[in-house]
Formats: structure tokens, C-alpha cells, sequence
């Protein structure tokens, strides 16, 4: 017997209409890709999206065809976002800081029609046009452009295109399981793979971040994305900022230090979400300029790991709160956040700020486990690690256009991350499979030793990798990077590890560059520093 | 194309699971109908729900069969939820303060097939047993008793039978389509009428509650539902704490202000939920024991009005925060609360403190309209006042066994309240359409004058009734009742009403009364006044 309840499907198309029915006047701020600033609200976002819907139904697409998107966080952006998927379509955001040849690829293989592209992109466009043979229209986001036309053929301009749509456009009524957004990896371990989001994976997962303890955007908050949206939806934050109402300030191109300060300060940003490198040079700069950061209650900081001096300095400098997330893009890419439980407020304050500094505990929707080698549970005492497998609502099932190939275990998707579990599922990344160092059958995180060592003030930024070692197998580098004017020894930094961590643990060398590899979200590719420094303790 | 993420049927005993595993030793404080308290946890109403759905399935139960509760909120009531729902049963809670006459309809019309009561109603039981022909297994819920067995036939013992079920019962995977729960409106109005939850229902109503904007249960928080379980399952609170792992303290029988008061001291209760007649009792033992309820941060109060003086005492008085919010059975109940928006918080305090008193504006899920009685919309301008009409993933269809009537219009279902809405969503009740009063064309809000005369310093409540009137149809009556010690004046409380509401507004007349006539629920029945009064004007 079913229940007798409505039942509508849960489509991207109803977050835009509740945006735009019930904070139709919430302001958006957007800085746009020349650095102006245009100010709009929902109802005005959600008429251009089904302005723009009707306007790319109207270049006869098929259902599902994927349309591309090359562009910073601002308002048209948001529009395409919403156009697309609710129109039936894929909304296919590219990652635009990968190299040619892995967008050439992206885009390719993702077979996208259309490819919106804000002007920063131009000539990169104008260089790729034609290797993207399956785009059959390419538009740059912006007014008509005389310079861009006569660099890539047959140019659309994004406010002409929305001219000829029609702002009564009626959301088609789709499968919940239908494909609304696909998002490639960051490709920071290898190749990028694409994830194609469902309707239904995408309301769960916006339901899930608006609850309280994961998190819990609220219409009183105003909201900063600084991860960008074409980095897993810049964390699902468009759809559920939609949900939830909330005023966005979307910063546009420049992810400097200065412009977030200015912008945090300008319009009174209660909650801005990000990767640690971006809030590195954030933190710099307000030391710099003495900015109290006064509206800033939270941070949500994930995508690599977030150090614990960064969560101290924003709680002891700021009185900001950090929560400390971790996720993938094959999860949407929410999987775990970290709010305390009751019993927590009782214990003393230090005690409570440790158990903020793991990656937290999942939602309702996501479950973990940890796993060994040949696939066998291991207790979640929060000592044992194990190789971190999930599922969950909002978790991929297979790669895109590699249906065939059973992805699964089990039915737990394996997330090439080692961790470990503790009673409460707090959960705690002790590296990436890939990464760990082993070292004579023992394993050492390069995180712990990372946290430890960017704690140095010497040092603007450090990364450890393990490198081939005669006798021990692998054995731990410290590749740093010196701060503005500093001179550290290679003595004074392994010594800074005395007393933090055990000895046989300690790098065993420091190799000092000019700046790290880092990937087109902003992680450290450690593959190239391995490739680089492979030979550091035989060569 | 279909999106490439892992599907799972939305499922309630996908949250007991989560609360097991990720909460388990989070505490659950259950005051026993002896007035005894046990503290339980997550884990061992995880535990004993799936024992005692081992031992139901054991009784040879068909699919969806309905299993009614008599019970108040304690912990064996929380596992009967679970445990029903979760084995594929539908939880149908009964109010156990409806007359025997409405309890013998509602429990046969339902056909529950199980019958659990707690032991205060022992007598009650007794006396409808022969009458309730579907019931084939009555349980108390306890250990065994002697007394009771010698009372009720084959009386089987809550105890007993959890002791024959298997504690690694493994939950069906159920289409979430499925009934899992059933209750009746609060007969208000006129007869109570069933409603019948979907699993699906359920799930994305507990995600709705656990948003930050409506109520935001989570795991920091201690939470004591003062709404019954057998009202809308407690506003729906079993399911969204065991979604965000929240600390319960479940009552029990007793909800005088003295018992609430001592149980938010003693365990720190954060937040508090129940429907305003609970409340006046609570904040009047509040003052005359000096509390100053220090643990408690929410109050969320709805199912009648929330008089603005109960707020702005909460606010004044003890720094709580009140929630106030709208909603129905046939809504699971959630249908608005009053959180304000980014741009409220910019207003002076007064100013916010107004928009706190309206009902709220409805979360993502919910749509609101207002019609006139042409089923024509409404504009939303804050003074319009009109027929509500709603819809939404947590809305009925249909009514329980009256599938056949047509219920809805155009998708909608009249929620039988009138009330205005602002640009922003703000919904504001104004009445019950059988409510209203109709005066010469005009029409007067009940609930208007009652939120005055409530203020009223020698007044323990009142009512304002519609009665006929030679030449305005109907006039206003306040049925007023003194509080302790006091004797006002009718001029006195009539003069009160002055300046606060156009002249032609003020009641015509007083009659005094001991007490109101309250439903199950605590809610003022009007229909039994007017039946009373009605010839107050005329006779
Ligand atoms: N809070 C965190 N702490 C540590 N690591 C994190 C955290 N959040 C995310 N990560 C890392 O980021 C990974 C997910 O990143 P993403 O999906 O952007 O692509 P990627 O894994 O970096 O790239 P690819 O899968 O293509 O190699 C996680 O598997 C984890 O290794
Ligand atoms: N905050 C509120 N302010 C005013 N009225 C409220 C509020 N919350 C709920 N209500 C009233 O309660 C009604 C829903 O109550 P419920 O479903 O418990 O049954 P009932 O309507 O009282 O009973 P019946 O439908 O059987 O007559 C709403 O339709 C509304 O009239
Ligand atoms: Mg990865
Ligand atoms: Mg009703």
C-alpha cells in the first residue's frame, strides 16, 4: 500500500522557482570577468534562466545534450547553471585552468554542444575551436564583442542569445534520475573522470548541506563561493544557496587576497567557503591591511586538508568559526563536515578545538567504512587506517561513459583516500593511497608532516613526498617553499619537527623551490614533485 | 539519459540506521509513565526497533498493515516507530485524549491490527476491547502486569515480546512510495480524518526540518518534544533527530509547567518544541519558581496561534529565542516558521521583532497561494486576505480510505485557514474559515482579538467567538476566564481592546467562563462555544 501523499519529482527547475517565489528580491553580487560589479537578485536570475532555456531549446538541442561552460563565479554562470538543467540539459562545468590538452579532451569526450566562455578565455577558445568539433555553438558570456567575434567564427553573445529567449519558458517535467550536471575530477592523481549528477542526487545533496551540521546556509547568511563553480559546483553551494534563499556574493576572476578581503568587508559576508591555499593568501592579506573581518562567522574549508594553524588563526584572530570539510567530486561533493556532537560543549575548550581539526563526520545520506587490503571491515577506533570506501545518495555509481566498467565494490565506491574512524565516525584523512609514505612496512601521513611544517614562520608553504630509499623503501621529503625575506636552514626545519611527531617520521631532507605545483583546483600535485625529486636520497 | 549516481530508496529505517551508527551513544532521556526516568540512547532504540520488528513480522502481519499506538512520548514509543515503519508496517498514533467514541472510530476505521498503550490507559483498553473487532494483538507497553492482564484478554506485554524478536533483523527494502505512517487531523473542526505518510514523504520532510531556516535539529542540540508523538509524530521530530543525531528528552506523561521546567534544568534542554496552551502553563511555573531556563536557546511554537506576548516573554525574560511556525497533519505538519531574512537584521530591533510574530514563510518543498472564493488567486501584498492553498512533497493527496474524493483543486489542497501573504512569503493566519467572523461584509479576526485580550494582566485566557446578530449577521464574543484571584470587569476588558483595533472590532460583549473547552490537542474548539453562546445577542 502506498502512502497518499503529492508526489513531485525533485528537479533542479523547482530550486530556481522557490529562489525566485520567495527570495525573489535577495540580493546577488557579482563581480564580473572585467571586474566591475553588477548587482541582481534571485527573480532576476530566475528569469533569465528560463530566458535562456527557452533560448538554447530553441537551437533544437536534444535532452541531455551537454553544454559547456568555461567561466568564473558570477551571475550568468549562475543563470546557465539553472537554465540548462532545468531545460533538460547537462550543465557541463569545465575546469578552465586545466592545460589545452585536457580541456581539448573534457570537452571531447563529454561531446558538450554548447560552450559558454567568459572573455577571459577568448584567446584559449579562439586557440581550441577547432579541436572541439562535436561544439556546434560557442558563446561568449557577455555583450557583443568585436575583437572576440573576429577571433572565433560564428561567436554568439550571451545577452543576445538570452534577447531571443522568452522569459515564460515552462520547466519541461522530468525523471528525477535524469542527468542534470557532469563535473570532471581535478586530476590531481591522474587523468580527469567525469561524474553525472542526477535531479534527484542534487536535491538530496542540496537538502543535506542545508541542514544544520552540515552546512546549514541559512537566508540570514551571506554567502561567498570562493570555490570556484566549475570545481564540483562550487560544492553544490548554487543549488542550495537557491534552497535556502541566501544573499551570494560571487567573486568573479580574482581569488587574491585583497579582492576577497574587500569583497568579506564590503558586503558584509557572514559565510564563505573555499580550499586552504585560497584562504592562505586571504588570512595574509587581512594580517597585512588589519581587517577585523567583522561580518565573517563561518568558513567551510575543504578539498585538501585544512592545517590546524589556519583554524586557530581564524578562531583566535577572528572569531571566526572554520568547519573543515572533506568531499570528492565523485560525491557531489559533500561527504563529511565537522560540527561537534552535545557532549563536546561540556569539555574544556582546548579538547573541543582538537576534535575540530579532522575532517568531521557525514551526514545523514553518506555512509563510510574502512577497508584492508583484500576488502575486510576494520574498526572505526579512530586508530586503525584503512583505505575510506562510501555511498550514499548523492555518491557516483560509475564514471561517466564508462557504465561498463563496475566501479563499485560491493556497492561501496572506493575513495583512494586512507583514513581513520572513530566510535562518534568522526573521520580523520591520513593521506591519499597514493601518497602515504611507506616506509620499512610503517606508514606515515605527508599531511601530518604538511601541517607541521607550514606551521613554521619561516615557511610560506610546504609539501612532503615519498621518495625512493635504498634501504626503507620510501622515505619522507620536505619540499618548502621560504617566506617573503626568510632564510631558514634545513637543520632549523627538521629540528622544528622534534617533539611534534616521532623521530623515524622526521623527512629525512629538505628541498627548497620557488614555488609548489599545484593542480587546476589548487592542490599540490605531488606526482610532479615525485617525478622531480625521485632521486633526491639515491641519485 | 539518467544520471550515473547510486539510487537508495529514501526510507525511514535508513535513519534509525544512521542514528545507530553514527550517534549511537548519544543520550535519550525518557520519562516512563510511573514518572521514572531511564536514559537510554541511539543504539539501543536501534537495537530493540529491530527486535521488536522481528517479533511483529513473527506475528504473521501482512505488508502495510496499520499498528496503533496510545502512548506518550517515551522511549518505547520511539522504537514502536521505527520498528513498525521500518519492517513495512504503517505507525498509526492515536490521540489517546479524543473520546472513547472518536477512538474506537479512528482505531477500527484504521483497522490497526496491533494495538500498544501505555499504561495509563489500562482502564480505557478495558472498556473498548470487545468494541475494537480489527485489533488482534493488544500490548502493553512494560513488563508484564498482572493487573492489566486480569483487565484485558490475551494481553501481551511490550517486555515480552521484544524478547522473542532477533536483534540482526535485517529491514526490507521498501519502494519509498510506501505507507509508513497514519494520523488523523486533530478534529478541530469536525471528525478527524486520516492521513497517510509515505516513506519518501517522511524522509524529505526530516531533511526540510533538519534546514537551518525551519528548524535545524542538530547533534549539539538537546531537544524535547513537548507536542504529543500521537500529533503529527511530534511536528516529525523522532525522524529528524534521528536524521541529525540529536540528545532527546521525551516527557512522558506529565506536562504541567513544574515537570518541563525541572526536565529542561536537569538536562539541558536547548530546544523545545509544543503548541502554546503548553507554554503558558511552562512559563507560569517558570516565574513563580524564579527559573531562568538557562540551557534553553529555541522555542518552536505552532498548531495554534503563538500569542505575541508569549514571544516577547521568552525574549525578555529567559533570552529564548521563539520560532513561531504553521502547519497541519495533513502537512507531516511543516508548512512555515518565522526565521528572518539577510535583510531583516539590519532593521532596529523592534522592527525585527514584528516580523517574528507572523507564521513564517514556507521552506524549499512548500508552496503557498491564497484565492478568493473563486478559487482565483490572490495577490501576495501582505494585506489581501484569502483561502490558503498549498502543495508540496509533504501535502496529502488524499485522504485515508476516501482515495475515491476528488481532495485536491488543480494540485492544490485548501487548507481550510485564511490568511495573507507578504512579497517575501510571510504567511500571517488570520483565522480558521469556520473561524472568521463575518460582521456587516467585514470580516474580523478571531485571533486578532484574542492575541489582545490574552494581554490582558487579569486574564488566564480567553476565546473570541462569532455569534449571531439581528443586524450584522454575526458580532464578536469574548469568552473570557480569570485568572487566579482577579476579577475584571466586562467594561474593563472591553475598554482594553481600545486603540488597539478599529472601534467597530471590539467585541460586543463578555461572558465568563472557568475553563475552555480544549481538543486532544490543547487547541480551543470553537464550534463547542458558539453551540454555547450562540444566542448571546439574540437570546
Ligand atoms: N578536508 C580534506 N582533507 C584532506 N583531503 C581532502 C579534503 N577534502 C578533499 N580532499 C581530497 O580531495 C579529493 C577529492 O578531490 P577532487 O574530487 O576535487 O579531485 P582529486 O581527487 O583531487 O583529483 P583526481 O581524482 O582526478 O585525482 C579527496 O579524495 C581527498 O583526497
Ligand atoms: N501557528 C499557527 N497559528 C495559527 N493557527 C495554526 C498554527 N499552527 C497550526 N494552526 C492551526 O492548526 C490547524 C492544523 O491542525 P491539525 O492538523 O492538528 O488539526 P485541526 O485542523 O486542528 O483539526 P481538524 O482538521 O480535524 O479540524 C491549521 O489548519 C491551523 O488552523
Ligand atoms: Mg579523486
Ligand atoms: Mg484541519
Amino acid at each position: 500500500m502506498l502512502g497518499q501523499m503529492m508526489t513531485q519529482p525533485l528537479l533542479v527547475s523547482s530550486l530556481i522557482d522557490h529562489a525566485d517565489r520567495y527570495h525573489g528580491q535577495t540580493e546577488i553580487v557579482s563581480v564580473e570577468t572585467d571586474g566591475t560589479v553588477t548587482e541582481t537578485n534571485w527573480s532576476e536570475i530566475a528569469v533569465n534562466a528560463r530566458r535562456m532555456a527557452s533560448a538554447l531549446t530553441n537551437l533544437g538541442l536534444e535532452p541531455q545534450d551537454r553544454i559547456g561552460t568555461l567561466a568564473w563565479n558570477n551571475r550568468r554562470h549562475l543563470e546557465i547553471y539553472f537554465a540548462t538543467s532545468g531545460a533538460g540539459y547537462v550543465c557541463h562545468t569545465v575546469n578552465p585552468r586545466l592545460f589545452p590538452e585536457q580541456l581539448m579532451f573534457i570537452i571531447n569526450h563529454a561531446q558538450d554542444r554548447v560552450l559558454f566562455f567568459d572573455a577571459t578565455f577568448i584567446p584559449l577558445v579562439a586557440a581550441l575551436h577547432d579541436a572541439l568539433s562535436e561544439v556546434q555553438h560557442f558563446v561568449l558570456m557577455g555583450p557583443r564583442n568585436k575583437e572576440a567575434a573576429a577571433q572565433v567564427p560564428d561567436l554568439k553573445f550571451y545577452d543576445e542569445l538570452l534577447e531571443t529567449g522568452d522569459a515564460g519558458f515552462q520547466w519541461p517535467e522530468l525523471d528525477e534520475k535524469t542527468a542534470c550536471g557532469l563535473c570532471y575530477t581535478s586530476g590531481t592523481t591522474g587523468n580527469p573522470k567525469g561524474v553525472l549528477y542526477s535531479h534527484r542526487s542534487t536535491l538530496l545533496h542540496s537538502f543535506a548541506s542545508n541542514t544544520r551540521d552540515v552546512i546549514g546556509y541559512s537566508a540570514m547568511d551571506v554567502v561567498m563561493p570562493v570555490v570556484p563553480m566549475f570545481h564540483v559546483n562550487a560544492w553544490g553551494s548554487p543549488y542550495a544557496c537557491a534552497m535556502s534563499g541566501s544573499r551570494l556574493v560571487l567573486p568573479g576572476p580574482d581569488l587574491h587576497g585583497e579582492a576577497l578581503v574587500n569583497l568579506i568587508d564590503t558586503y558584509g559576508v557572514t559565510l564563505a567557503m573555499g580550499v586552504p591555499t585560497i584562504w592562505q593568501g586571504l588570512l595574509a592579506y587581512a594580517a597585512a591591511c588589519g581587517t577585523e573581518l567583522k561580518s565573517l562567522e563561518r568558513t567551510v574549508i575543504g578539498g585538501a586538508a585544512c592545517p590546524p594553524s589556519m583554524i586557530e588563526t581564524f578562531r583566535e584572530t577572528y572569531g571566526v568559526d572554520t568547519v573543515h570539510a572533506w568531499g570528492m567530486s565523485e560525491m557531489s561533493p559533500l561527504g563529511t563536515t565537522n560540527y561537534p556532537l552535545a557532549k563536546h560543549l561540556k569539555l574544556p575548550p582546548e579538547d573541543q578545538h582538537k576534535i575540530r581539526l579532522s575532517q568531521g563526520r557525514p551526514p545523514f545520506g553518506v555512509e563510510l567504512k574502512i577497508v584492508d587490503e583484500d576488502g575486510n571491515d576494520l574498526p572505526h577506533d579512530g586508530e586503525t587506517q584503512g583505505d575510506l570506501m562510501v555511498r550514499g545518495h548523492w555518491v557516483l555509481d560509475s564514471y561517466f561513459q564508462l557504465q561498463d566498467q563496475e566501479l563499485l565494490q560491493d556497492g561501496w565506491f572506493a575513495t583512494g583516500d586512507v583514513a581513520t574512524l572513530d566510535p562518534d565516525g568522526y573521520m580523520t584523512i591520513r593521506d591519499r593511497s597514493k601518497d602515504i609514505i611507506k616506509s620499512g612496512g610503517e606508514w606515515i601521513s605527508s599531511v601530518e608532516l604538511e601541517n607541521i611544517a607550514v606551521a613554521h614562520p619561516q615557511l610560506a608553504t610546504a609539501a612532503v613526498v615519498g621518495v625512493p630509499h635504498p634501504k626503507w623503501d620510501e622515505r619522507p621529503l620536505l619540499v618548502a617553499v621560504k617566506a617573503d625575506g626568510e632564510e631558514p636552514s634545513e637543520e632549523d626545519l627538521l629540528a622544528f619537527f622534534e617533539g611534534k611527531i616521532a623521530k623515524w617520521q622526521i623527512p629525512d631532507k629538505v628541498v627548497f623551490v620557488d614555488a609548489l605545483p599545484l593542480s587546476a583546483t589548487g592542490k599540490v600535485l605531488k606526482r610532479k614533485l615525485r617525478a622531480e625529486f625521485g632521486d633526491a636520497l639515491t641519485g
